[in-house]
């Protein structure tokens, strides 16, 4: 059993700091619950009342003279940890605290909220809170949260769960929800998560018999490899997470860092691990319920990202073309058998994808079914949309239409259908009770459709954490250019036939055995921006001047900063050719080691053309990462220019992976700027390494 | 008095075709102007009935013992043109062909509709269709349409007026408009477009005193130019116009060109020219609405683009922060007065922008008004959201601050004041009259203020199209680099001190003269694409090169091409440093002359780091052209490096604006690619024009 179990289904529940006033906080969830019908017994604990809301109340939660295995605490801040302390004594298994005024407060809050949860670990007893919302199971009427969303809104079972930090956040959730006539399974508010985190509760719901689809809500991940293991978890159950992280900007994070004491991790990390672990991450609380509401129907995902368009106006067919066409999905013609039926039955229609059906299907008996049918039949879309105006308005006349194409589906099990016209609830739930989603807006039904097609593509390249890096050897210094890339060449990465000299005469010699032209670059742990004091020289073409170089280096490096150490100028071949592209690696503070790859030169900052990947990274996913990023157009026969060696782009990702691995304890970030791409092979003509705790150096 | 006024106010109106069927599409417009209660006299047509849904019929328009100013065409397409002839003949001023079957169709049909249009300009009658869904006009209860969405959706007037090419369309964003409760002016629908067209309705709509923002759609535009003059009398007029253009994607681009016979514009001119013209283009009809709505209610553009955020949930107001930051809107931080003012009322609020009121408001007396009223008295912000939660379905509690919002709007009258929350249709209602939006989705709220906003900005850098462009010479032979470089020289363009020459001797000299290293290119009208043949040598750095250069490139070029015309070889200095960047010019068939600036390299394909600008350009609307491309940064001292000289690509643009005016009867396209951009002063480096009707060359 889930150890989460006790806290969705307590089998006798004491509130302690009810109130007889069903106003107020107190009160609430006591009120929610008796209205609703809970079965399991409540006990209302206040030191004041005999009665409360026609239940007795006890003193304290160790009068009750029955077994109590869930305690809702509401007292004010100074009784919350005797609360705790008295539920502990009295043995349940699960504790909400949905006071405030702990760790979102002071230091002294966090004090008093890592006590409560110390007290709570050491007795085996969940935690939920403090400072929050509370939590809802829903068929079991639970309602244990003093939302006041519920005033005026009753909870409807349906296949919807909802885990958030924001007990707020939840409430408008659930209100959009709930006046959309959506049901959920269960809803919890984390709060503060001293012990229960949003992680740990989308791991429980996976389990939920009676969620299908996952809305989670995040402010901060303390978490990040927990979040991960339930985000594949439900993954691999087939139960999509639609999971929103508030601080998507510049300016959302400004707000987000004002708002909790918890820094927030970097945003472009989220989407990368969102995206690695098979989660969508909505735009909006109404993307969310769309598609939330659209996989509770449909049951699946679609079975491919194609899609076939029924429509019975011509504009409105091309705008869902749009719609679908820059969210990712493919309008495949339509398959000659299918033209030739569509046809047969509307010889007006205009029979391509999408197909116009005019206003001629009004004169042909079962129209509009018989053609969504030769679509269904003939064409392998995932998905087929039929824009239908208005028919649902009038049930009476639509209700043929309405059998047809629940059968139709019935026929067609493995494929979504999906309507998209103005309609009455009542058809509505009709439909949707045979896998059949009704949207008003034309294009919110693409894009609901878009995202889930977009997690069926997710699931082939999913993140693996099970790849062991190869043992390496120990990282020696790093602190400069050269020993960074004996460390990366160690690691198997490409480098070229380099050479740290200590005289003019050396490096002419070790020029003079590489072939000409050189680079000549001054190497000092004293100066980890070469370019910036004149410090590389390129196109050297003879002996003569790589020993001028040399003494110009020094000298340059010695005006730059008199006092730095050098450790000898450092010669190399100087490549003709390729295409520079930037590698990297950085630890997140949440979620650990990220591999970076974008392209060279300054596209990398002017157009953000670089993608993310938690390492490990197989070759599968480093090719994934390269069809993320435009640039690598450039290694792919650019405007009739040759093919670049992918495959070598490939092993240096999976290489500096494992090595991101094998030192995970000691580096902070790795930059390989450039690494050229040839047509044969690669190249890092620079690299940084940056240890953990120590600053940027070369 | 508009010309279009007889179409949308008749006097009295012969319905031709008209059924006694109400379900038929002859029955369908006569039955709701009867339910409706449309005051003017109505006249059924129709040879076979003498009473029609109660009305005297007649067999003819002709028979008619009154005046009639406007006739409704409904008959089969074989009766159509006996129906106009009688209706002029009777002496209308207005005439809707509903029918279909006319160019939509064939060849055949377009004859037709293009003498229906014929006899109606020859009697000064103005047409609508053929192929129309109709046209209501809202307060008067002329509801001539057939659209069933009539049926269960009465229409309710309101400030929105909608002109749409596709009449599904139309009943599409009739019936989402109406199942919210929004009202409409006018709704029109413009079918085949004869003679009348979407532009010509917004710019009657503009005068219209019944409407306050325009909605429109077009599949295609066949008169770029009256488009252009409505959008701007619009925005003279201070009317926003909403409208969408279908055939946006590329895949949306297939399915116009099967949907229609029009040939579909270039979707990012169409963008261009609404910008231009100040007018938004939403990408949903959910969208436009959103903003229709807005608009209606609050009745002016937010005042400038920052927004302030009052929240009673943190992790909403981060949300919306979120939001406003990608749509271009601006929180700046609350100023210290407004800060202090919330502090003092809200002791534990988080008092930045958002304003996180936390659960402390409900304690306070008129919590939400102060703390709007903070944020109202003491900052600048254009709009001010706040988000309620569902305290809106509860009326009776939610009455005092209501009114307090309403009153405290009133004394800041020049502010916007948009709510976030759920409620009761009826609190929104009373809200919306006195000038408060209220949005259920925290995320389409913002999106509809950043729209208006943003058309805020775009007044400030319209199109004017009044510029003259200064006489110019001659074209002269603009078919190799060579002429089509004199003729931008003699426009005022930068080009280099460049000579074509004849011998190799006379390539030495004019080198010596200009001084080395230079380039050298073959000139020929049949090698338009000199690097592919070798026909471009670089850094040439004495005579002796040169003169070798000279030679090789006349082997290259007829080792190429044997019967090329050479007209010699051009000799340029090498140019070092500076920013490559690309300018052109096409002819677009919709809306002619327009300016293209973009990146160079490939960042220009790979990113689609390019803008457009309707000619003529002032160097005000060059500057936002520069504004508008990213690597316009690369200029601006990027990473620390120089400033390159904006002023004189700025006045490179407006030349290319000048030359393509004075040009437009013989230019098809212009490409200077690369415009090189220095510290001082800019040069084309290349450049190609292509004539109206030629090919493209050199």
């Amino acid at each position: 059993m889930h150890s989460l179990h006790p806290l969705f289904h307590p089998r006798s529940v004491a509130l302690i700091g009810a109130s007889s006033d069903p106003e107020r906080i107190g009160g609430r969830p006591l009120r929610f619950m008796l209205e609703g019908g809970f079965e399991a017994p409540l006990y209302p604990v206040n030191k004041s009342g005999a009665t409360i809301q026609g239940l007795p109340a006890f003193a304290s939660v160790l009068d009750i003279p029955h077994p109590v295995d869930h305690a809702i605490i509401c007292v004010p801040v100074a009784g919350v940890e005797a609360a705790v302390r008295d539920s502990i004594a009295k043995g349940v298994k699960a504790i909400q605290v949905m006071t405030a005024g702990f760790a979102e407060i002071d230091a002294a809050g966090r004090a008093l909220q890592d006590k409560l949860v110390g007290m709570c670990r050491d007795a085996g007893v969940r935690m939920l809170g403090p400072n929050s919302l509370g939590l809802l199971n829903v068929p079991t009427r639970f309602f244990s949260t003093f939302s006041t969303a519920l005033n005026g809104l009753k909870p409807v079972p349906g296949p919807i769960a909802l885990a958030t930090q924001s007990g707020a956040f939840g409430s408008a959730t659930y209100g959009m929800a709930s006046l959309r006539g959506l049901g959920f399974s269960k809803i919890i508010a984390t709060g503060n998560e001293a012990d229960v985190d949003v992680a740990e509760c989308i791991d429980y719901l996976v389990d939920d018999p009676d969620t299908r689809v996952i809305c989670a809500a995040l402010e901060s991940c303390r978490d990040g490899e927990r979040l991960r293991r339930a985000l594949l978890k439900a993954a691999a159950a087939g139960k999509p997470v639609l999971i929103m992280k508030v601080g998507r900007t510049e300016l959302g994070a400004a707000a987000a860092s004002t708002h909790t004491g918890s820094l927030a991790g970097n945003d472009v990390v989220y989407d990368t691990v969102f995206a690695e672990c098979g989660a969508w991450r909505p735009e909006s609380i109404e993307e969310m319920l769309d598609i939330a509401y659209l996989f509770s129907v449909a049951g699946a995902l679609p079975a491919n990202a194609d899609v076939g368009v029924v429509t019975g106006s011509g504009g409105i067919g091309v705008l869902m073309a749009d719609d679908a066409g820059e969210r990712g999905l493919a309008l495949p013609p339509l398959p000659e058998p299918a033209r030739r039926a569509a046809l047969e039955l509307l010889p007006f229609a205009v029979a391509s994808n999408p197909l116009d059906m005019t206003a001629q299907v009004t004169a042909v008996a079962s129209g509009v079914p018989r053609t969504v049918a030769t679509m269904l039949d003939h064409a392998g879309y995932g998905t087929v949309f039929a824009y239908l105006a208005h028919v649902g308005l009038s049930p009476q006349r639509f209700a043929s239409t309405q059998a047809e194409l629940i059968a139709l589906c019935q026929r067609h099990p493995g494929r979504m259908l999906v309507l998209v016209m103005l309609s009455t609830p009542e058809v509505n739930r009709a439909l949707e009770q045979h896998g059949i989603a009704v949207f008003e807006d034309p294009s919110r039904a693409v894009r609901a459709v878009a995202a889930l097609a977009r997690l069926r593509q997710r699931l082939g390249t999913l993140y693996l954490p099970t790849h062991q890096a190869p043992a390496a050897d120990t990282l020696g210094d790093v602190s400069t250019e050269d020993g960074a890339k004996r460390a990366l060449a160690a690691a198997g990465l490409p480098v070229l036939p380099e050479r740290l000299c200590r005289s003019a005469a050396e490096a002419a010699a070790a020029a003079q055995a590489m072939g000409f032209p050189v680079v000549a670059k001054i190497v000092s742990p004293d100066i980890p921006h070469k370019t910036e004091v004149g410090g590389v020289m390129l196109r050297l073409q003879d002996a003569a001047a790589v020993q001028d170089a040399y003494a110009q280096l020094l000298t340059r490096a010695q005006t730059a900063r008199s006092d730095a150490r050098i450790e000898g100028v450092l010669i190399a071949p100087m490549l003709q050719g390729g295409v520079e592209v930037i590698l990297g690696l950085h630890r997140d503070p949440t979620f650990g080691p990220m591999l970076m790859y974008g392209s060279g030169g300054t596209a990398v900052e002017l157009f953000q053309d670089v993608a993310f990947a938690s390492a490990p990274v197989t070759p599968e996913r480093a090719r994934a990462l390269l069809d993320a990023v435009r640039s690598t157009q450039l290694l792919r026969g650019w405007r009739g220019g040759p093919q670049y060696d992918e495959a070598a782009l490939v092993d240096a990702i999976c290489r500096l992976s494992d090595f991101a691995l094998a030192h995970a304890d000691r580096l902070e970030s790795v930059d390989i700027n450039p690494l050229v791409v040839r047509t044969q092979g690669a190249a890092c003509l620079d690299a940084v390494i940056t240890l953990r705790g120590g600053s940027h150096e070369h």
